[in-house]
């Protein structure tokens, strides 16, 4: 491998051999794309995040940004360094429209190429992650105008986004948000409240920044029926797109997190009147598509950030790994149990059984996560592209179902995998000399952020798996019923285990459901996404047991062992988790507060 | 609670009214103690440990010890301020006998009032604390001059103690150390190597640091058996015990770790001519009982200091709990589930069933390590004073098989409780500016140090439980046994889930082992100590059923719900561990490196 972030090899494997993505150039949007193209972009990404970002991964984290005397934040100059770099190579605007500047690439190419980013330094990735998602949402919701004014400036770099949803007082419950916006008589609205927790929300890296801001106008219905969403530049434009004054937008603070640390996390003021735009305070706001519908375009564009976060957490999971065993190949360390004789030199690390263990361990994790990522990635073009509108919609459900596990199950079990990296490194992997232990401190942020998983829990038992008379999950059975008839012989055994697994669950939730108490039903909401999230992995594997079979060398058998690891070691866990849903368990509920 | 380091409540549940510590005051080593003299020193450790450990522990996090100029190690100045208090208080040489100054404290107490410190801050308490284990192991191996001339002023504060055993080549494998001791003329040795993650191996906090190195004379045995073990002094004492020259020590560099940030972590030099003690280069040592035998004093001494990091990690969970437990009474988010009206208050977030289930998991996890962690100090107290030699040796022997599960156990689980406890508190809890992600880095150095997970597995499987004919195993079983005959009414489903459980295990034992080989019965030797660990917990958890059995009130009940939790949720987790192992499984074994 030529460096320890992603394996290219494995790429390659998941995009063309098993997701044919090339097939993707028949369609009409992509027809000017080629095997070519996608090899193209996909060496290009790999090797500036290899050559621009991976370098100051470490240092970004020692030197977390700070704020200066005039209340400006400082970053490490490596960091806007990088950022021009990517720019300049138009990867801010790979899934654009031509038009827009963009390279119209498929979703899951782009984001393909975007782990590179991810696996080589979350910190510096998440400025141009969050404007990427930031000019998403314009396209698909604001005005061709917006557009023009706010997302061909990010397109090009200049200008970079974020999303301010939380406050001090509300995170995932939204409803609770006390930003107001008030109507002005020339048809924009003046902003006040304060944000919290905004990733890359101020900083000296583009010209500009452009703040997506939830807030309530007044007389609106109460909780998230009354949320709007508006764009809040940091400066003001003027007509021709100029730079203009600055906006009532004020820095408070940062926010010093475990990991993560080279992106700057603020607390932001809206109209405190730090600055007065047009000679009065409040900050300026443009109000995107109607008023009230702000968490619908939120959530619109929900799907594709959870499917981020859970490659960012697959990403990290994976350079982990790749580091543990680069170092399981080069550190010698006692010897095997048989014929264990002192006067022997020591062996490798990977010579020890439970060495080997943690590895394959962290293979079916991370393998498992980047591909069940690009699963979902690639269901985004189905969705958008796809020929009839029976497939769209297929690829819709499915997509809505798999979203809370495509999510959470790379964000528990990647960490998990930068825990064993660091047990394969012991001692030095606890120290800061080694990079195992910043994958594990930044990784820890991904259960949390873009809706807790709590929050993905409710949404898939809540919601995913019963709206629309319980579809969803008839689709994913489907999909699995198909891999499964797909089987080769060499995979039958996991194919009816999986298919056993599946059954459980769906008759699992049948049962919660048929108590008629919601309450009840959704007591183990967590139990049942980690038993759902093992099935789906299980299934993402033996669908790569399908596209490996009858393929040989050490590649391919790496993967049939992989996924012999997964179904003997980890499909099982999920037999207590169905049982104990079974039993409509009500210790959890029961409890009560002053018991503990 | 007073604090929101333990509880004082639990804590006085599992000594007097569980482990009835004070039957112990019947002996006549403890023959001057009773209950008042017992909860006076918890008290006190409370106290000091709150007033002067808890206050600085972020702040010794933030400010790490540094290398001054000189080579000197720097440390905040609010560390010896808080050895000192720890010293006056005679808290050193709790458990030594009066003759050298101590309070003749039992194992189980002492150690209760340590997990005060552990609770408040690890980073400061391990430099006592590896002056205690050092301390402890002179006393049973020195020389009675030897324990005079420095154990003596170890236990009054003036001299502190380290352990030397990892060199930079030998982590796991002390067979490889390469550090050499030449025998003198005069009695002494000279030693020459490098010794590697030395905690405390250097600072300004003590007049004197007394090194116990092992290393190896030239032409012993090859492997472990040709260890010697040395009291290697930073600076020589004269006749009288007072202060002489610097002997060949020198601090070479400072580790640089994740969490644990407060104790300074060392690379040493012996005798590489830094200092020139007596006119000539070479470490001054003086050899600890007889040649060859450093690592059996070593493991004779491992039991106490395996339970001790196994009772770190739960003071870690411990406070790390009861901080997501005060922040889940208060922190406003969100309504339940039933009757979700948008325009109803906020409630405190335990009111959500996810959070009480995430509390309810911690809950189980850190009471259950704490209880595990005085039971075996409790055993070291039997092994010691017991009456008899059989219940010397029961206790010897059940000790010796628990050893590898509370090492490990609380190492993984109540890690997971201060990963809960992050989650608890969302976003807050990934930033520095609260308490609960430091306790989560500062726990995961606990599955590494004093032997890693894996070598716990192979400790466990490999010798415990087979050693001797397998009696280990059978006395862990004849005590499950006696817990099931006492078990309430209430509390009979769990005992027969317990006897269910352990049948299992010690079924799959008897077939690992009927393979005769032993790299089949010990691939999954880590699974292994996972499934006994739980059922071990699952045991103390029944324990602690029957001490509260009809006892009514809100801490009763609480006990009861925390154990129901660990029965449901928990203990189940071992059937598909034991049916990996039952399948003489082959996975790991025959993975090939060249296949990852």
């Amino acid at each position: 491998m030529s460096s320890l972030l992603l394996s290219r090899r494995d790429l390659e494997f998941l995009l063309y051999e098993w997701l044919d993505v090339t097939a993707l150039t028949r369609r009409e949007r992509y027809a000017e794309h080629s095997r070519e193209t996608f090899d193209a972009v996909l060496e290009l990404g790999e090797r500036i995040a290899d050559e621009h970002f991976a370098g100051h991964n470490k240092l970004a984290d020692v030197n977390e940004p700070t704020m200066d005397g005039d209340g400006r934040v400082v970053l490490i100059p490596e960091v806007k360094a990088a950022l021009d770099v990517f720019a300049r190579a138009g990867l801010l605007a790979a899934e654009f429209d031509e038009a827009l500047g963009g390279m119209q690439l498929p979703n899951v190419v782009s984001k393909a190429v975007l782990s590179w980013f991810q696996a080589a330094n979350v910190g510096t990735s998440a400025y141009p992650f969050l404007t990427i998602a930031n000019a998403n949402l314009l396209v698909a919701h604001g005005s061709p105008e917006q557009v023009e004014r706010w997302v061909r400036p990010m397109a090009e770099g200049r200008f970079f986004g974020t999303m301010c949803l939380s406050e001090p007082q509300a995170g995932s419950s939204l409803a609770d948000i006390t930003t107001r916006a008030e109507p002005q008589e020339d048809g924009t609205h003046r902003l006040t409240g304060t944000k919290m927790w905004i990733s890359a929300g101020d900083h000296e890296l583009s010209e500009n920044i452009v703040h997506l801001v939830l807030a309530k106008i007044p007389g609106g219905p109460p909780g998230v029926k009354g949320i709007s969403l508006f764009i809040v530049p940091k400066v003001l434009l003027d007509e021709d797109g100029g730079l203009g004054e600055r906006n009532d937008v004020a820095l408070v603070g940062l926010n010093h997190k475990m990991g993560y640390r080279g992106t700057v996390n603020t607390v932001l003021n809206f109209g405190e009147g730090v600055h007065t735009p047009g000679g009065s305070p409040g900050a300026v706001g443009y109000l995107v598509g109607e008023p009230h519908k702000g968490l619908i375009y939120m959530f619109h564009m929900m799907n594709e950030a959870r499917i981020g976060v859970g490659l960012d957490a697959s990403a990290l999971g994976y350079t982990g790994y790749l580091h543990a065993l680069d170092y399981a190949k080069v550190r010698l360390q006692g010897r095997p149990l048989a014929g264990k004789d002192p006067s022997a030199p020591p062996v490798p690390l990977i010579e020890h059984v439970d060495v080997r263990r943690m590895l394959l361990a962290q293979k079916s994790y991370v393998e498992g996560g980047l591909a069940l990522g690009l699963y979902c990635s690639r269901l985004v073009d189905e969705e958008r592209t796809a020929e009839n509108e029976a497939d769209r919609r297929r690829a819709s459900l499915l997509l809505d179902v798999l979203t809370p596990i495509a999510k959470s199950w790379p964000s528990q079990w990647c960490l998990a995998a930068n825990d064993l990296a660091i047990q394969v490194h012991g001692g030095y992997g606890y120290t800061r000399e080694y990079n195992v232990e910043q994958f594990y401190r930044d990784n820890r942020l991904n259960p949390i952020h873009e809706g807790t998983h709590g929050v993905q829990g409710l949404d898939l038992l809540g919601r995913k798996v019963v709206a629309q008379g319980g579809e969803g999950l008839r689709v994913l059975g489907e999909a699995i019923a198909a891999t499964v008839s797909r089987a080769p012989a060499t995979a039958q055994a996991e194919a009816e285990r999986l298919t056993a697994a599946f059954d459980r669950l769906a008759a699992v939730t049948a049962r919660l459901w048929s108590t008629g108490d919601a309450e009840v039903a959704l007591a183990n909401a967590s139990v049942y996404l980690e038993a759902a999230g093992h099935i789906v992995v299980a299934w993402i594997w033996l669908e790569q047991l399908v596209a490996a079979a009858d393929r040989e060398g050490d590649f391919y058998t790496g993967k049939r062992r992989a996924a012999r690891y997964f179904f003997r070691y980890e499909l099982p866990r999920t037999g207590p988790q169905l049982d104990l849903l079974d039993s409509l368990d009500r210790t959890t509920l029961d409890m009560d507060p002053a018991w503990f």
